[in-house]
Order: structure tokens, then sequence, then C-alpha cells
């Protein structure tokens, strides 16, 4: 069992690695990795809009196949430390359990990963058949423009060509081996606007509200059910998550109403069928003499189903073999990079248990921890034993 | 014809006294009646949460009738004075209109009455056998916390009790002598909350969305007809103002979603009953687990209409002994100050074309300045002259 993913865990947590800041944290890699041979490059990439950001890619080995470990070492912001029980990046352990802000969102995750490889690399010094990669970004939950994305080019650029990849975000709702994640839902955002004309509400006959507009185009997307689920994937939920209007006089009708909607999609849709969908729904409402504008987001993605049966069986495998647990093979929950990096290969993802993510006193059991240093181990051992050659 | 309408207004309109600024508006006005034999009262009111406002009460002469003219000498902000052709604040005269900030709403008609109300002191200067008051405000713009509703209660205080009004707001919408406003709707403001559980776009399951629930809130009002209105008032009316949700994260459902409405409301109702009605609707509306809150706004307004024939037709009679025309009586448009005044005494509304009210280039036709001015001479005239003994 690879010993030491506890207490990489607790190096990465003591480093306040607050997205986008890097905070020691790929340095720490960088110097584990680099002391057990692997090629570490740190990049940083740069964009107008968004903070620098520091990225790490480490490699070892040669040749095919070429599997890489992606993962993220930024974490979201802790809040007051005074809410938590322990220090958000003090890296305590109390009762068998490792508090701390990333513990399972995903330091934890990216520790296993590095106890298992460190081990595996160990015990194949003489040579395992292929080429082991880290794709580790400080973005990850801050915009994401200087993280994966960049990186997945950085890498091309450099020759890399990847055959197959884990992700090690938390996939488990509730105990190891709950789940894998064999795809994800598309996303697609939007903003729905209704132009009337502003007046004064005791002359309503001078002006054109645009709320009640607005009302009855919410109210068509209400009762439009896009589709019903397949065996890969839950239905596809639209959700209105903003309105306003900018109005604060009781006695003004305002000039323009709007409002906000994220749609989580399955593959029934692709991005433009559902884009069309929605104009359709929209446009079909009788809105009079108001005007309707509907905007889509740039950062949509489309969903996605990794059909790697040998990659998927793998990684089945060992967690089967550790937890005693058959994975449910999952598409639900939000995006995370895992949309980015199957441009380049196949993907899935698993890691720890979700439950305490971005919520005061995250935490990981430390047998959680070794336990999935130990699937990762199993899963390195099996994907470069069998049919190395063929790949 | 009283000759000074014209100066008095532009003396007014030079004085800045924008809401709920003095400007030395007032101070023209005690001037120029204090010489005139008025007893003039400068009376300023203070409030926790609102600034503090000088009004002025001045009065002429004894017992019934005591009639009393209303208006406001503050004025709402001129804008960029760039947008003006002439400066707001001026009081120029350019092709036979006066210009400025004020001149129709209202320093134009307080002006009109002001030169009728010297007039007509000087030519019955042995006695007219009644009372003449001006209530004049400098917080009819504003917050109207300050202004006529303080000062009322003050000359009720001072022993005045009234027997007629007429407010001297800017009435006609094309030509002098359109319109007499004999009443007014009533006004009913509220908020509609609706409260739900805030969550992940990805996991609505675990989330329970505000918005649809408001959007049939929304919808339930939008087909509530209140009533066709009648032979004196146009239909009542519900107007949504304002929707406000406050999330600008696309991926996040949001826990609480607001709208705001305005009722103008004709005498079918009260204000308890239409409090009724709306709660009755909302409370209709099937809103599963979401919580609805309805908060009705403190400053609403009953409905009321003015039955005085006596002060009606002597109006209507001046209006169309000057003009030829005979005014309609009218209940439409928005709330005035005569709202507080209908609980003292019969209050009707004549004054200047409101066209320009509020807008770039307010302005006046300085022939409907005397006009005005005359018009409220000959009801003087009449009001005093008929009929005395009986009030
Ligand atoms: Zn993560
Ligand atoms: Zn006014």
């Amino acid at each position: 069992m690879p010993s030491n993913a506890v207490s990489i865990t607790q190096d990465l947590i003591r480093c306040p690695s607050v997205t986008p800041v890097e905070g020691g944290a790929l340095a720490t890699l960088e110097k584990l990795l680099g002391d057990a041979g692997f090629a570490v490059s740190r990049v940083t990439f740069r964009d107008e809009d968004t903070p620098d950001v520091e990225n790490l890619f480490a490699t070892i080995g040669s040749g095919k196949p070429h599997f890489v470990f992606a993962g993220h070492t930024d974490v979201v912001p802790a809040g007051a430390a005074s809410d938590w029980s322990q220090g958000p990046f003090d890296g305590n352990i109390k009762d068998g359990v490792l508090y701390g802000r990333g513990a399972v969102d995903m330091k934890g995750g990216v520790a296993a990963f590095a106890a298992a490889a460190l081990d595996f690399v160990e015990e194949f010094s003489a040579g395992f058949g292929g080429t082991i990669s880290f794709l580790i970004t400080g973005d990850e939950e801050g915009p994401a423009v200087n993280g994966t994305v960049k990186l997945l080019e950085w890498a091309a650029g450099q020759g890399h060509t990847f055959d197959a990849c884990i992700v090690g975000e938390p996939t488990n709702p509730e105990k190891l081996g709950d789940a894998i994640k064999v795809g994800r839902r598309g996303s697609l955002s939007g903003i729905v606007t209704v132009s009337g004309i502003q007046g004064h509400a005791a002359y309503p006959h001078l002006a054109d509200n645009p709320i009640p507009g607005l009302t009855r185009l919410l109210a068509a997307l209400d009762v439009l059910e896009l589709d019903l689920g397949n065996e890969r994937f839950q239905p596809s939920n639209l959700e209105i998550v903003n309105l306003d209007v900018g109005n604060s006089a009781f006695n003004v009708i305002p000039a323009r109403a709007e409002a906000r909607f994220n749609i989580r999609f399955n593959d029934e849709w692709s991005l433009e069928s559902l884009k069309s969908k929605i104009l359709e729904t929209l446009q079909a409402v009788n809105l009079g003499d108001l005007e309707l504008d509907v905007a889509f987001k740039r950062d949509a993605s489309e969903s996605f189903l990794t059909k790697d049966d040998k990659l998927i069986e793998t990684l089945g495998s060992a967690v089967k073999a550790e937890t005693g647990r058959s994975p449910e093979l999952s598409t639900g929950g939000g995006t995370s990079d895992a949309r980015f990096i199957k441009n380049y290969c196949p993907v899935v993802e698993f890691g720890l248990v979700g439950q305490t993510m971005h919520k005061v006193d995250e935490c990981v059991s430390i047998e959680d921890l070794d336990r999935l240093a130990t699937i990762y181990k199993r899963f390195l051992v099996s994907y470069f034993a069998k049919d190395s050659g063929a790949r």
C-alpha cells in the first residue's frame, strides 16, 4: 500500500493555494515528483482579463501507452477560519479524519495519485512500458481560462499524446467506490431580455411593460420538457437562475426585464440543437410589440460520454478489488475539467467522497486516502500490464 | 387681468429649489404675500429618516368661507443644464414661452394664483367676506413626509378649518381648459417574495427554485381583472414594476425571488378590499414547498371623488369663461397632495398644461400663465360673491 498519501495531503493543505494563488502547492509537487525522477515543468499562463495562473506538468517513462492523471491544487476560499473546528490550512488529523480546505477537492486526490505513482515507479524501476504524466492546474476553481485548456495545448505542443486520463475529482456521493464518472452533461447558459416602453405606473397606456411578456416566456420555459433522460444520462434540466429589472421606483413602468437561465443537458442534444429549441420555444410566445432578445453565453459545453471500455473496466476492477463495491457509471453532477480533456483522449473521473467539498470543515478519513492511493496503484499495475502493446 | 403672473413665475424659477431645498422660493412668496397684507408663517418639519423641509402658510381675511390654494415650490432635478435650450433656472422667455424647471409643475401655478389673489385682495380691499390661504409645501416631489400632511395638521392646530381647496398642479393634458381633476384613483404598492432553497444548478433536486413559483404568481396577477371602471373612473390597473433575484452566478439556483407591484384603483375598491383580493389571488396559486410573503407598502392611498358641486361648478364656469371650453371632470393620472387635503375639505385640481413637466425644456406659454391667473381671479370673485352666507 502506498504509505504517504496522508502526509502528502497534509503538506498540500498547508499550502494556502486559494485560487488563483499557487501558495507553494505546485512547488511541493515539483519537489516530490522531481526527486522521484519525473521531468517537471512549471508553466504560467497569462490573459488580459484574468489573473496569471501557474500550472504543472510532470512526466516519467517513455512511449505508449501514455496515461495522464489530471487534477488541481487550487482551492475555494475557506471563509472565516473561526467557523472551522480545525484550522483550514493546518492539516490536522483528529479521530482518523484529516481536516482542511482541499482535503477532498482535491488535494487528497492529487496526493493519493502521487503516492500511487511514486510507489508504482519505484516498484517498476526497470521500466513499465509506457508513460505516466501529471496534468495539474491552479485554475480549476477560478475562471478556468489559464488552466487545463492551455496546459493541454501546451502539452500537445511538446509532442505529448495521451491514451487515457483519470481526473481525481471527488466523484463518490457517500462512500468510496460509489461512482466513476464516465461522462458529463453539457451546460448552456443564456440571457433573455424583453424590451418595452418605460412610463409612469399611473399612465400604463403610454407605456409597454416588458414584465408580463417576460412572465409568459418564463412560463413557456417552465413547461418545456426537454427529454426524459436515457440509460446513461438523467433528463436534461433548465433552471431560471436570475431575474433582473433594475427599477427601484414603484411608480415607474420599466423599459427592460431580463431573465438568466442555465441548462444541464444530456447527449440527446447538441449545443446547436438545444439553442434552436430554446429560440423556437421563446419565439412562439406572443409578445405583442415587445422586443425579445436571447443571448447565449460563450462558455457553454457539449455533453460527452466516454466509451473506452478498457479504461472504465480497468478502473472499475481496481475500485471493486479495494472496496468490494461495483461503482455506478455516472454522468450526473456539474462540469469538470474533463470537458476539456475529452477532446484529447478518453477520460473518466474517480476520487474521494465529495460530501464536505466547498464547505466548512472539509475533511477526509485517512482510511479513504490510503484506499484511494491503493486503487490508483492497482489501476496503474493493471493498465500497464495488460494489452500494453495494443494501445 | 392680474398682470404679474409671468414675472412671479420668473422670480420663482430663478430660485433653484430642487427638492428638498428651499432655494429662496418660499422667501420670495413670503415677501410678496407679506407686502400685500397676508399673515405668513414659515414652518419647518423634521423627521428621523428624511430631510428637513420648509413649508409656508399664508392667510388673509377672516371668517367663512375659508378657501385654500395648495401647491409646491420644490421641483425635480433639472438633469444636465447643457441638455436644455435655456438655462433651467434662468427664467428666460423666448418667442412668448417661459422656460425653466417648475414652469408648469408648479411654480407657474403658484405664481398664477398669487397674482390672482393679490389682484383680488386689492380690488376688495374693503373686505371680501371670508378667508383666503396659501398652503405651500417644499416636499411634494420628495418623500412627501414633511410637507402637506404635516402642514395640514399644523394649520388645524392653529384653528384653521377649510371649506374648499384648489390644488394648482398641471391638470391639462394638451390645452388650458382640458380638465379639472375632481378625484384621484388610489394607489397600493407591494412586494411579493418567494423563498425556496438555494443550490447548485447541476443538482436541482437538492434545491427548490423560487423563480418558477414567482412566475406562476405573476401569471395569476396578469390575468386578474379588477374591474371595468365606472362613469367617473377608468378601470383599476395593476403593473408589475420590478423583478429582483440578485444572483449573478449562472450555476447557482437562488433562494429568493421578488416582484414589486403598483395598483391604481378606483372607488370600486377600498385599500382593505383590494389587499384582500390580492392576497386571495396569490394564495390560490400552488407553490408546493415554496414560501410566499406579501408586504404592502405603507404609503398607500384610498381613491376619492369630490362631490362638492358648487366648488366644481364655480371653477368650471371660470375656466369656460376664459377659455371657451368645458373642462372634463377627470379622475385619471397619478396621485397628488389632494389625497391628503381631501381629509380636510372638498378639493379639486386645476393648473397649467402638463406636457413638459419633469422633462428637459419644461416651459409654459406666457399667454397660458396670464389666462390661468385670470381663471383663478374669476373663481375667487364668484366664490366669495355668491352664497357666502350659506357656507
Ligand atoms: Zn475540484
Ligand atoms: Zn407637481
